[in-house]
């Protein structure tokens, strides 16, 4: 097996497009597969794709992550095509429809949770419902295997979450569909691992937490934070953590430095 | 102040009706606010609302905890009537929109994550929100209260939760939406502590598991089952919970039988 397949979820801009890059500029040679809801007017996207030293390594698909049909196109299509995939990386993400956290209860609406939690935390677990069966056949080439042949895994799937997801570590409050839909997503993580654990080709499944990074969804908020990740950065380590992971690290919540986080 | 107030949300059936039923036996003469999607044809309650002994302690009023307006109206009738809640219970809930939680990945749709989460935890999350300042001038009158007239508390606020919510102690997988749900749930709980436990009167706020229950939503498993409860059992145990909480405990998740649940 010679080719390397990456699929990054929600690739048009911020950590997920510049996992495409990170992992293009790759020695090893990794196909990427970025998915996006308007290829169109992906422009960082389509800038990458004319790079002549890529070009043939990036595939970019459409899929809205809130439409099932979308991610069942896009299964379809890789499966023809790759046959595989080795790593998937679900980065949709919103803070809320508005942009902004709700500060308090007065905020909540039905509506932001709904759409919040759609993109968030329902479409990548539908990301792992299509694309399970193409991880399960993947080259393990992500990852660290095992001696034990019993122990060895196949795909990686990463969903990108939050610390303030975690349940436990929750001190502040507030942001309540963000914090409910990553909630959420880590039970979808849990879910996934086991059920794509279970046979005899096996799928590593993570929730890794980026750090604060500076792209547009934490824009609204830099002036309070201490320590702001370039997307580089920040999608190095999270690279750094997946090529350390091993099946026992499956179900698990991590930061960008590998620490374990509560749920 | 002479009258204890309880709203019991979802009390059509099973848990939510049962809870009904024990606060009104209760020698302290509670007054019942019981609130269901279809009060014209909530037969149990409307049996027990015949009753002579409980008829003018209980108050049948209309939510449909998917409708935020419902929750509105609601709440604006409960404050011109009574002023204040102490206790307020969200026992709503759905395996699944099939009946069936999720045995695989490909039973797993957006409509059964989004109905799922819509009325285990959207709904009891905006109860919280417009019944937050009733329960802020809450008499106190359930849990235990401190010496401390700073850490005494007014409302309490209870969702029922499930053990299957909790991410750590997730070891099957399975029922997809049902989980998520109840993953969601306890960050909604958690936030609300939070929110709702800032200001010089306070709520307090718990997740509990209530057992493997008796009622419609558990039929289909009952043959699996080893310790099944009768609503009477698990209520009971479920208000001895209640009774003995404080504020230290808000945030938390909690079973029948008082024992601390991981999220
Ligand atoms: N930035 C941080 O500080 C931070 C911290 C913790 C966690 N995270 C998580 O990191 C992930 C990436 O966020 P980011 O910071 O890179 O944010 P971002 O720059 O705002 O990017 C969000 C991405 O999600 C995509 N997206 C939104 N709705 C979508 C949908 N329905 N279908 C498919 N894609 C959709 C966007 O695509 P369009 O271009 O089409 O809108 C965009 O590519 C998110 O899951 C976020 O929660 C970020
Ligand atoms: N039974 C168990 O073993 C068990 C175990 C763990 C946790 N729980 C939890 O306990 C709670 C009570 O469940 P149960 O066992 O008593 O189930 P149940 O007998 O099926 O009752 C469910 C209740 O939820 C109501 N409901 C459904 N959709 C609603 C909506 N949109 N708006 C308002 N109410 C709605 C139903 O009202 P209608 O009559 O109008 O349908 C009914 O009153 C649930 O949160 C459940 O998850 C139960």
């Amino acid at each position: 097996m010679s080719k390397t397949i990456a699929l990054i979820q929600g690739a048009s801009r911020g950590v997920g497009l510049q996992f495409c890059r990170t992992l293009l500029a790759r020695e090893s040679l990794v196909h990427v597969i970025a998915t996006c809801r308007s290829p169109d007017t992906a422009s960082d996207l389509l800038a990458l794709k004319n790079n002549q030293n890529v070009s043939d390594r990036l595939n970019i698909l459409q899929v809205n992550v809130e439409n099932e049909s979308h991610i069942k196109v896009a299964a379809e299509l890789v499966e023809d095509q790759y046959g595989r995939v080795d790593l998937l990386v679900n980065c949709s993400g919103i803070l809320h429809p508005s942009g902004r956290g709700e500060t308090s209860l007065k905020d909540v609406t039905l509506e932001g949770l709904q759409n919040t939690c759609s993109i968030n935390a329902f479409g990548p677990l539908l990301m792992g419902k299509h694309f399970g069966k193409l991880l399960m056949k993947g080259s393990g080439s992500f990852g660290v295997q095992s001696e034990n042949s019993k122990e060895q895994h196949n795909g990686i799937l990463i969903n990108i979450s939050a610390k303030v997801g975690s349940i436990t570590d929750n001190g502040l409050g507030g942001w309540y569909s963000y914090r409910l839909s990553k909630s959420a997503l880590n039970m979808a993580t849990k879910n996934l691992s086991i059920e794509l654990g279970r046979g005899k080709n096996k799928v590593i499944c993570v929730s890794l937490h980026p750090g604060t990074v500076d792209t547009d969804l934490s824009r609204p908020y830099h002036k309070n934070v201490k320590t702001l990740f370039s997307t580089e950065e920040s999608v190095s380590k999270l690279l750094n953590v997946i090529d350390s992971l091993s099946l026992n690290d499956s179900g698990k919540f991590y930061t960008y430095d590998r620490q374990l986080l509560p749920f």
